[in-house]
Order: structure tokens, then sequence, then C-alpha cells
């Protein structure tokens, strides 16, 4: 062994790398695919009169949430306090923490935040509104309340308008909270595949939204803003009369799973965020081997497709590799070293598997972004 | 909004830290129960004559490689080349990629690798040969060869020992290359629940690897090494007669998967890797929601288990958050703010989710250990 310096680990890419040459696996983006998607969920929130608050755990990258932002989007969501961080260092200045957080060092991190940001988070129990109060209060911050309810989800909120009432009040008590109005997320319906289905599922679940904003304004009580809907939903959410913000996050990528949703209106995204791989052994014969798996994207919602669609299908994931089979009995399979594209299940979990997005245009890299809140799930 | 600096995370935890109080979610290592794996493995390859070469990809942490190392093991195996260069960093010195590489950029990381540290990998084409054999030459190192049998795995690797003969020849040719022998590895019966059945198709899948063994001596081809094996097949490997090395990784922290094997010898391995969370709602009654999902920990092996295990049962995974109910209807739920152990269903893939494993012993934290190869795919 010779005595050497630490041996650098290359890039996968710089700027003007061809696809073909990006070291895999890798994401990249298609810029072009990506910025008309961004487009289209804008001109859609703006016809409506609705804000649009995309979600940056679907994304991760400020890049991304700056580029949201500069087309019209309010601000972003973040699913974590500690994910918000990189993107109030790039300078997005308006945050929703959209669901509850239950310890005091979760509090003072948020309360330490709203010193720089505009912030706010969800509650669905006094307790969780005391902390922040404390928080908010040493830190000299002030912290933006939704009360969350379930319309259906099943997973956090409280429900009906008497407990909302309860937890308003309870915001009231504490000088340095602010209150914001209603959280309202269905991500059940999310991926209701039929259209028809979708669309009747995501008014009833507005429609017990709805329910609550009139009870509250029966009481009294103002609803400044309701924020929910997600890239499924966000055509009827849209419509629906009752969301003052939309969260949807998915529509800037686009992965497999969305894309198996039916869609019959004009609100269609593309895929822009594709997971470059490699055959690395094509010994089998009836099949070949990519170096992508579960390390590189997230099966949870299913298997990648290749892309584009059609003679090549991604059978099973291993930690590093993925077997690919011909679609037909048969049919022909790419030879060693042939880079291919894969279309994840899930873009969200498999974001956050990596610590860049290679941006492509004409074939070649235009820009690599950091997924600077990659990981960050306090 | 104020003109203040960045906001710094504070560390999940630091050394003293109780365990009730390092912020979720976070995964936490039981420093006893991690040490009598390491030792119950070492003292079975001891007594069995096999060398132990523990898989890094299971862990991506230097600290436990260099434990396993201490404790008599040869090197350890990594997946990807990436993977392998903050483990020669941290001072292993005998590294095998247990799988091939098909392009010029990696075979030139893995050839200056083995200016560094002794370095072997998987060939199964003789173009992959041709690939490390420029390589290996242009940086002047020598890296060594093994050819991948596929012994019923169905992956990669060649079939019968004319192939491997093809290939020694190919090896052979390049000086820049050594020739090691035979990597056999069968993941598909690591986790064959029954141990009776395991035992038998452990046994079978040896006896292919003899074949071609016994083939080689014929044609006057020695097999120095012969690599593979795993967690799940490791106590009849050593049985077999054929491996020289076992490639096991996951015994070290063993997830809820391997768990799952009905084990009846004195080869038994204990939960020692855990995800810390925290209840964050209990508003919905019936369930409570944790601050652990899909983006700190894998679910490609099934959802996790709720640590010890009886009254609650994690139901299902959202990217950050997960429902638990009571395993009997009605049973009790922790309050809004309990801390709670986790065991993942694969360990793989939930370490490279996590930048730090944060050890415990007696319920405080002894040590932090960064996760030097997380995210390390290429």
């Amino acid at each position: 062994m010779k005595n050497t310096p630490p041996i650098a680990l290359p890039p996968a890419a710089v700027v003007g790398t061809p696809l073909a040459d990006i070291d895999t696996p890798a994401l990249v983006i298609d810029l072009d695919a990506f910025e008309r998607n961004l487009d289209r969920l804008q001109a859609a929130a703006d016809a409506a009169g609705v804000q649009l608050r995309p979600h940056g755990k679907a994304h991760k990258t400020p890049a991304v949430a700056l580029a949201q932002i500069a087309r019209g989007a309010v601000g972003i969501c973040c699913q974590k306090v500690s994910e918000a961080l990189p993107f109030i260092e790039a300078g997005v200045h308006d945050i929703h923490i959209s669901n509850e957080i239950a310890s005091a060092s979760k509090a003072r991190l948020l309360a330490q935040a709203a010193l720089r940001a505009r912030m706010s988070v969800c509650v669905d129990d006094a307790a969780q509104v005391d902390l922040l109060g404390t928080a908010a209060d040493e830190a000299g911050s002030r912290i933006g309340v939704f009360v969350e309810i379930d319309i259906g989800h099943g997973r956090c909120g409280v429900s009906g308008a008497e407990a909302v009432l309860r937890l308003h009040a309870a915001v009231a008590r504490h000088p340095a909270l602010e209150w914001r109005g209603l959280q309202a997320y269905h991500g059940g319906l999310q991926h209701l595949r039929g259209h028809a289905e979708r669309r009747e599922k995501s008014f009833a679940a507005a429609a017990r939204a709805a329910e609550v904003v009139a009870a509250l304004a029966a009481a009294g009580v103002p609803c400044p803003t309701v924020t929910g809907g997600g890239s499924g939903s966000a055509e009827f959410d849209f419509e629906s009369g009752v969301f003052t913000e939309i969260q949807a996050g998915s529509y800037a990528f686009m992965d497999r799973d969305y894309a198996d949703n039916q869609a019959t209106g004009p609100l269609r995204f593309e895929h822009a965020m594709f997971l470059a791989c490699t055959v690395m052994s094509t010994a089998a014969g009836a099949h070949v081997v990519v170096d992508a798996g579960l390390k590189s994207m997230s099966v949870d919602s299913g298997l990648p497709t290749v892309w584009p669609a059609g003679p090549l299908r991604y059978r099973q994931a291993s930690d590093e590799h993925g077997v690919i089979g011909a679609t037909e009995p048969g049919g022909p399979l790419p030879a060693l070293g042939t880079p291919l594209l894969l279309v994840p299940g899930h873009c969200d979990p498999t974001v956050n598997l990596h610590d860049e997005l290679i941006c492509l245009r004409d074939g070649r890299v235009e820009t690599l972004w950091p997924v600077a809140a990659r990981g960050l799930s306090r």
C-alpha cells in the first residue's frame, strides 16, 4: 500500500455533461418538463384565485422552492421543523409546518426559526399549544397556529367545530401565538385512481372542512386561511370554494404513483424526475441488472417504471441493484453498460436518498441543485 | 423579521443524554447487544475455521467495521465502489466490492482505491475484466478479481465452470489483475422462515458452488477464496466446507425481517438497532401518531415492530409519520410526547437514511458514530 492522499469521489456530473455520461445512480431533472409543471399548477391556482403553498417535503431543494415562489407561490410547507432550516437560509420567508409537534426542543427550534421567517404549525391538542406559546414567548418570536381537522384521512387532527373552538381559545391565551385558521388534508384520496371517484371524494372532504368553517363563523371565530389539498386533488380543491391555499408537492416531479391516477381535466403533469442507472450485469441472459435499488429510490409505493415506457420492466429491487426484464417474453434486452432512466414509484422518499439533483436541458447538464434538506426529519 | 445569524440545528443527543431525551426520529444502537452479536458470529467463524468479511452495506459506519475487524474479521465487503472510500479513510485495509461494475469511471475509482487498500471486485463478463485491467494498469495498482457464479439467486453471475474458466483466462491476460476465486451468494434463501428449509436450501446452494470449485481444480485452476453467505445462512455456510469467507451483514443490528426467521441453533442474534420516535398526535383517540415514517426507515421488507413487543402495533407509514394502534382492540395507548422504540423492517436501507448512529449503554449515550458511507451508492 502506498502512502497516498485521500481518494476524492469525482462529481457524478458537471455543467455540460451529456445525460449518458452521468455517473450512476443519479437523480436527474428534465428542466423543461419541471418548469411546465410549475407553470401549469400556478396558472390554475391564479385562475381560481387560490394561493399555492407547495410542499417542500416533495423536493427538499431550496432552488425548487425559489422557482415555485418566483412563479407566485406564497411560501412553502415543510413536514418537520429541521427541514425548514435550509429553506430559510436560502431566502424562503414563509413556511408552514404541516403537522403537529409535541416536544419542547422542537418548539424551541420553531420559535428560533420564527425570528427569521413567517412560520406556522398545526395543533390538535392543547398541550401542543402551550409548548408553542412558551417557546415563542421565550424566543421573542411569533408563531402562526392552524388547528388541523380530520376530513377523512384518519391520521392527525380533531373532529368537529367544538374541539376547534377549544383550541382556538387556547391559542388566544398566548400572546406570542397567532391564529391562522384550519388545516384540512386528506392524503388517502390523492391516489384514488378513477377521476370521477377522486372528484367526488375530494368534494366530500372539502365539504367537511366547509362545515367547520361555517360553525366557526357562527361562533364569531374567523378563519383567515384554510390550507390543504395535494397533487391528486388540487383541481377539485381549487373549485371547492373552501380552500384558500393548496399544499401540492409531487406535481413538480410527478412520480409513477401519481401518474397512475386517471387524469381527464386540463391539469396534467409530466414526469420531470428520473433515476439514471446503468446495466452492470447481463450474464443471466433472461434479464439484466442495473445499479439502482432500494438505496437510490423508495419502493413504498411500488416499483419504478423504465422510461420511456415500453419494452422493459423493472421487476425486483435489492439494496443497490435492480432486475430488469423484457415486457414481452423474449423481447430484446439492453447491453452491458447501457444507461437507462427510471421513473421512481414515490418521489418524496426517493429525493431524500440523494444529495443533489442533476438538472438537464436539451440532453446536457445545465445546473446542479443541492438537496439541502435531505435527511432532516427532526 | 430580525436580522439574525443562521439557525443551527442542535445535535439530537450528546454523550450522556438519556434515551428518553434524544431528539427524534433518531437511530439508536444498544451497544451491549451489538457487541454480543459481533462476538457470537466471530466465535462461530473461528470455531469453523472460516474467515469473516462482514458486509459494510448493512451499517455504512467505519466504527462498526473497525469493531468487526478488531474481533478478527479479515476485512469488509462493500456493495459499491464509492461506499468503500470512507472505510478506507478510517483505516480498513481490505475491501471486497461484492458485485460487478461496468463503467470506466467506476473502474478508475476502484483502481485508485487499490493504491490505498487491498481491493477486489466481482466479474461475470469479459468486458468488465478489460475495464478493470485497463484501469488498474493506468493507476499502477492491482485489483483482485472474483468470478461471481449464480447458485440459485438469479440476479448476477455466470452458470457453470466453463464460463468461469473463460473469465479466469481473461483475468490472467491482465498483469494488473489478481485471480482470487469465486463469489457465490444466494440472497433469496436468507429469509426462508423455516430453519429446516433454510438449512436444506443453503446446503443445496453451497453444493452448486462446490461443483464449480471441483471442476476448476480438475482444470488446474486454484480457487483460493470462495466468498458468500449471509446472516440467514451463515450457520450452514460455516458447515458447508466450500465457503472460505462469509459476508454476513445484518447480524450486527438484526432487523425485524431477519428476526422473523426461525432460529433453532446456537447462532442467534439480538435486536441492537432501534428507531427512536415520539408520539406527536393523540387526537384520533383510537390510535396515536409518531414522528417516524418512510424518511427515517425503509418499509421494503415490511413495517417495523414496536419494541418491546406487546401491546402496540405500527400500522401505517407516511413520509414522516406513522400510525400506531393497540395490538388488542381497546388496549391502552401512549400519551402525547411519549418516546417509543421501533425495530425497523430492514436495517440496510434504514441506516442509509441517517447521518449518525446514537450508541447507548445503560440507558445513556456513550458515543456517536457517523454513518460516513450514507448515500454513497455510486
